[in-house]
């Protein structure tokens, strides 16, 4: 038997009690369901963030792992649901973008706008994260058939974030958010970044490291690739948002080393 | 064979690693344990917010799931500690009311004083949620008889919130709290409130919605009925907590619409 | 079947899909896995915490459960990583001292240094928590020979922290640290204190109590043995930290009662 893999991804906290009711009723209709939350601290209504952090989590899961995420801030609203399958498993959720990213990365085999009303689930005024998405999840994850949940959606909601651009000076960049260590992550690909690359952000000029504790000995900080092949910036053993002072949507700049040294090697930082 | 599922509501945060403690106990005791986090950020002893979370949460749960709830700032002392079968499943914690919502809503069964000893447990000075409830919880989910684990009790400490009270100009009820987005939870039924309604609050007049989308053109907040049946004061992708400067205990009064239309359609916010 | 218990411990929270990923990459390895989270909540890059978390939760697991903990500010750099096998289970993660109270109070069968790429993991420069410590835990969970993963370790890092030392006038220690509540904890063992002890700090002297609630009526705060044994300090529905103005690391000094009573029972607080 394969275990019945359900993921949860919210913006609710825990506190109030609503994570747990949604757990009541899936298992209720699937008792063996293995719930994993993924997080419930997405910040509020935030659809930027809930995209990266589904994104960065969901690539890790196979099929028939189902995962349900509720990022909702238009619950209620004729806003639509949907219902993908996909390498990484079954998405349910709102169609607002949040699932935008793993779609572009694992084009659904098959994806559905959910029915208004099911076997065991109902459209919501408020909560759709207990009525619609946790039954459809759990039927999902029971083995139901996801012909039956809906009808066929052509086109969903993308949600795209500015990309790096390349200019005559290098490659211009955003800070599009922070860590919980306060590393600033940005959009600039780490494949653009050669061995002598500097990173230029508010009159600073950082270097590349392999690693963070090779910014030890870096005054005010550096940057390195991220595991997801972006580059960050980061500060030993301190927040670089706080440090910098850096805000999202600051700009950033990847340039060539700007004073080149004699040998390649020598300019690892 | 039916999964054991136990469920999890502390107060206690998990950085400190008493709820890590917790858990193995119980799969030490019940390996084949299912444990769902429902919450661990109930604020620090607040019993209110815990009988609220868990009447919300459990609601939707099914025998035979073990609910171990410690929110337990009198551990230690004289407070009793007890054990219920209910059809929403057994409950495990200490007699202090946080229970009182599912066990008004789900009548149990039967309902028992916990031994101070039994078994794989004993009460504790400083931490029941390991040495006490934690085992029960477990030798319940295990299959374990209930009548063995205590005797029984005829009465139970209730926790009681004010409820909203029919008046000539209105229903008058309180703000209760708020959830993590700064809607305002009031005691105020949602089955009160009439198509025309309108929800005064420190001066303002508030007009209803269906959903939180709704509010969107309506300043300064809007209310609607949540999922649980209760009004909510709400802001459109925002927080009536922070607009409105509420604060729990805040007077709220439904009244009918001060300024009737001509068709009762019109009268929708 | 023994039960795949799986535990996570890290200081990354959940809001970035970090933790999200590690649980894919170990449900792909093993999809039998039960992953339970110890707690994503350590204070960044705390060793300290982390040791102490470790610890107090690891206590009370067994074998086969594998615990993976990824406090990891050396990540990328020549710090090891290691895997243990203890009578708490098995270990998994950076030789950094995170998990040297659980060795010292559970002395390991075996101990390995990581292969830095085995069949399913490869060290990585930023993110060693998917990419080595989550396929590792997986395959000992999958009950793959530990002896496979690493060369054997002869020493490993130690994190001590400052014991309470006797002195002329009594058992000088320190705060450590502060719980959720706002208890301090320190590092004096309940077994020094007998019944007309005394804790000294900041010119406070308080008496001690057997359970929070006897606390009620001494201002401005008590003292207790807790569930590690160790004394701490409380005040009744409220916070040591902040009525007592405390920090990390301010002296404490268990001494005996200043005014003896009469009989050795009226000294109990």
């Amino acid at each position: 038997m394969t275990n019945k893999i359900i993921t949860l991804t919210t913006d609710f906290e825990t506190r109030d009690g609503y994570v747990g009711a949604m757990k009541g009723r899936i298992l209720s209709i699937c008792p063996k369901a293995q719930i994993h939350d993924l997080t419930h601290d997405i910040p509020p209504q935030d659809l930027l963030a809930a995209k990266v952090a589904l994104q960065r989590s969901l690539r890790e899961f196979n099929k028939p792992a189902v995962h349900i995420a509720v990022i909702d801030p238009g619950v209620g609203s004729s806003r639509k649901a949907l219902a993908a399958e996909t390498e990484a498993g079954f998405l349910v959720g709102p169609d607002n973008g949040i699932f935008s990213g793993v779609l572009e990365e694992f084009p659904p085999n098959r994806i559905f706008q959910l029915h208004e009303e099911g076997p065991c689930w109902k459209k919501h005024s408020s909560f759709d994260g207990l009525h619609l998405f946790s039954p459809v999840g759990a039927y999902l994850a029971q083995g139901g058939g996801i012909e039956e949940i809906g009808h066929p959606l052509d086109e969903w909601l993308r949600l795209d974030q500015e990309k790096a651009q390349p200019s005559p000076s290098g490659w211009m960049g955003k800070v599009l958010g922070f860590d919980r260590f306060g590393n600033a992550l940005t959009n600039l690909p780490g494949r653009q970044a050669g061995p002598g690359a500097r990173l230029k952000i508010r009159d600073r000029v950082l270097k590349g490291v392999a690693h963070f504790e090779e910014a030890k000995s870096l005054e005010p900080a550096a940057f390195l690739q991220n595991s997801d092949g972006m580059l960050e910036i980061c500060v030993w053993q301190g927040s670089a948002l706080e440090k910098l002072k850096l805000q999202s949507g600051d700009e950033v700049m990847l340039v060539e080393d700007p004073e080149p040294r004699i040998s390649p090697a020598a300019t690892k930082a």
